[in-house]
C-alpha cells in the first residue's frame, strides 16, 4: 500500500474559514465582558467558528477514539506494566471500568476502541477489529511493521475518524492503549525533532531507574539501526512507532479532512498529533491540547507544535482519559458564545450608564 | 459588632479526616491504573473523601454564590469600567446573560447573587438583599469601612455559605462583582503578603499605562495613610478592602464551617481566599483554585497559599466565571473514583497475565 491514499486526504484538508472566525471575533467584541477577559474560551470559540463555519458551535455527540496494540519493543523490558494487560483494558474500556470508560461516562462521552494490533484474538462485539497484526516486531531488533503497515495503519485511523464524524460526533478525543508506547513515541518524537532520547523519554507507568536508562539505550537504538528519515513521519511511525500511535496520527489527520475539533490527550496522542501535523499541517488548526501530561517528552512535542494544554492535572495514564474534561472547556466557550448577552442586551451604554452615574453615593 | 461572632464560627472549623483520607487513597491504590498515574484527579478524590468523612463523594448540586458591592475607590479613576455596571451585571447574572450565569448554566450551577454593597437600590427578588450601605468608602481618603461593617460583611458571607449548604449545595464557588475591587483586592494583598504595589496590582478590566501607575499610587497611599496591621485581617479589609471582598472572605469560612468544597475562581476570589486562611487556616483545607487568573496578583496570592490552579485559561472575568468549569474537573475526580474498576474487578492479576503471557506473538 503506498502513502497515496493517504495524501488524497490530506489534499482535501483546507484551513479554518476566517470570514466565520472574524464574525466569531466580532461577536466576541459586543458580549458583556472587558474585551479579551474570557481568554483562551475566546480562542476556542473563534477556532470552532473556523472549523464549522459557523459562529455557535454545536458540540452534541462526543467520543474518544481509543485505539489499541502491542508494541514489540515490550520485549525489551521497557515497560512496567506487563503487556497482557493492552489486551485486558481494551476490554475493560468496553466494560466501562477503565480510566478512560470512567470519567466518559461523567461527560456522557462514548468511548470508540479499536484493535490494531492487540496481541491476542479479540471476540467482542464492542471492540472494533481494525487489527493489522499481532503487535508489531521490536524496535530494538528491526522497523517496528513494514512502510505498507504503516499507510494501512494511518488509513485506519481516518476512516474510523470520518466514520464517527458521520455518526455525528462533534468533538473527537485521541487516546490510547499499548503497553510499551511511551517508548515508541519518545522514538519517534526524537526523530520528528531531533531531541536527544534521554529528553524526551519518561519513566511511563513506573519503571526503575535501571530500566529507565535502559529504556533510553534502547530508543537510541532503535533510531541508530532502523535510519527513520525526518522528512518520511511514515516512514518514522513504520520503523520506530507503533500500530496504536500510527492509527492515531490518522485520526487527526481524519478529524481535519472532516473539520471536526481533534482532542488531544497526553504524550502519545500528542506525539501523533505532531506526526499528523508534518504529514498535514493545516490538520493543526483542528487540535485542541486538553492537559498536560507529567510525561517529561509531552512538553517538548507540545512546544513544537505550538499548542498550550487547558488543564494542568498531572496526568498520566493515557486511554484518552483527559479528553472528556477538556470537552467540558469547549463546551464553557461555546456556553459563553450562546449563553452571554452583548452590551446592548446587558443595558451596558453610555445612557444607562450616565442615567445610573446621577444615583447618589453614601446615602447610607 | 465585634469579631466574637466570626471566632465562634472559626472555633468550630476542623480539619481534614485523616482516616476517610487514608481509605480514599487505599481505594486510589487498587483501581486498574499505575499509581499515582491520575494525579491531581486522585489529589482532588482524596481532599474530597477528607473533607465529607465518605469515600465517595456526592456532588449534587452546585453553585456560584457572587458578592456583589461597590468600591468608593473608583471616584480615583482606577477602574477601566464605569461604576454602575456592577449594578446592571448584578441584575445581569439573575437574567442569565453575564460570562457566569452563561458558563454556570451549562454545568447544571446556580448562581446565588447576593448585594452586599451595591451603589443603588435593587428591587429583584433574584437578588439576595443584604446590603451593608450603598458603597465602601475610598481608601485613597479614608478606611474602606468601619471594624463593625468589615465583621458584618465577614458573618454575611459565613451565613450565605451556611444556607447554601443546608440548602444540599455540595460544590460552592465563590465569586463577585464590584467595578474597583482589583484595585482594593490588591491593596489587601499587598498589605497580608508585604509585597510591594506594583507586584500584586494589574490592569484589570482594561487600564491605560497611566491609570495603572495611578492605581498603583492609590493602593499605595491608601496602605500608607490607612495603616492596616497584617496580623489583624478583619482590619485589613475594613481599611483597605471592599464589602464584596470581605462577604467572599466569610464565604470561605462559612464553608470550611459546614464542610463544604470551596472552588476559588480569580484574583479578588483568591486575594479573599487568603484572607479567609489568615482568619481561619484549616479553611484551606476546605479550597480548591479553578483557574490561573492573568490578573498578576493572582499567583502571588495563589504561591502564598500553596495552592495550584487546574485550569490554565488566561480568564480575568471574574463574577465566579471559573468555577463551574472547575466543577466539571471534580466530577471527573469522583466519577474516577466512582465508575472505575479495581485491578480485581479488571482481571489484572497475577494468574491472569500468566495466562496472558503465553498467548503466541507474532502469529501474523
Amino acid at each position: 500500500m503506498s502513502a497515496k491514499a493517504i495524501m488524497e486526504f490530506i489534499s482535501q484538508i483546507k484551513g479554518l474559514n476566517a470570514g466565520a472566525m472574524q464574525r466569531a471575533r466580532e461577536r466576541l467584541g459586543t458580549l458583556a465582558k472587558p474585551p479579551g477577559s474570557l481568554g483562551r474560551l475566546e480562542d476556542i470559540a473563534a477556532r470552532l467558528a473556523g472549523i464549522s463555519g459557523s459562529v455557535f458551535y454545536d458540540t452534541g455527540k462526543r467520543c474518544v477514539i481509543v485505539m489499541s496494540a502491542d508494541n514489540g519493543v515490550y520485549e525489551e523490558g521497557v515497560a512496567a506494566t506487563p503487556q497482557p494487560v493492552t489486551l485486558a483494558q481494551t476490554i475493560n474500556i468496553t466494560k466501562g471500568i477503565t480510566g478512560v470508560s470512567a470519567i466518559a461516562k461523567q461527560f456522557n462521552t462514548d468511548v470508540i476502541v479499536v484493535d490494531v494490533g492487540v496481541n491476542a484474538d479479540i471476540d467482542n462485539p464492542n471492540v472494533k477489529d481494525r487489527k493489522i497484526r499481532k503487535s508489531t516486531w521490536n524496535i530494538a531488533k528491526s522497523d517496528a511493521m513494514t512502510y505498507a503497515e504503516a499507510v494501512q495503519a494511518v488509513l485506519i485511523g481516518i476512516k474510523t475518524a470520518v466514520e464517527a464524524a458521520e455518526d455525528g460526533y462533534r468533538l473527537i478525543g485521541v487516546g490510547e492503549m499499548g503497553i510499551g508506547n511511551t517508548t515508541t513515541s519518545a522514538a519517534v518524537l526524537s526523530v520528528l525533532t531531533g531531541l536527544p532520547a534521554g529528553d524526551v523519554a519518561g519513566k511511563g507507568a513506573g519503571l526503575s531507574e535501571e530500566a529507565y536508562r535502559h529504556k533510553i539505550e534502547v530508543i537510541k537504538r532503535a533510531v541508530k539501526n532502523n535510519k527513520p528519515d525526518p522528512a518520511d513521519p511514515i516512514g518514522v511511525l513504520a520503523k520506530v512507532g507503533g500500530f496504536d500511535i500510527a492509527a492515531m496520527t490518522g485520526v487527526f489527520i481524519g478529524c481535519a479532512f472532516m473539520r471536526v475539533p481533534a482532542v488531544i490527550d497526553g504524550f502519545i496522542s500528542m506525539v501523533a498529533a505532531l506526526a499528523a501535523a508534518r504529514l498535514a499541517p493545516l490538520a493543526k488548526e483542528y487540535m485542541f491540547a486538553s492537559h498536560a501530561s507529567y510525561e517529561p517528552g509531552f512538553r517538548h512535542a507540545a512546544n513544537v507544535l505550538e499548542l498550550k494544554p487547558y488543564l494542568n492535572l498531572e496526568m498520566r495514564l493515557g486511554e484518552g482519559s483527559g479528553c472528556p474534561i477538556m470537552f467540558a472547556v469547549i463546551d464553557a466557550a461555546c456556553a459563553m458564545m450562546r449563553n452571554m448577552g452583548t452590551f446592548e442586551e446587558a443595558e451596558i451604554n453610555d445612557d444607562y450608564v450616565d442615567d445610573l452615574r446621577n444615583i447618589d453615593r453614601f446615602t447610607i
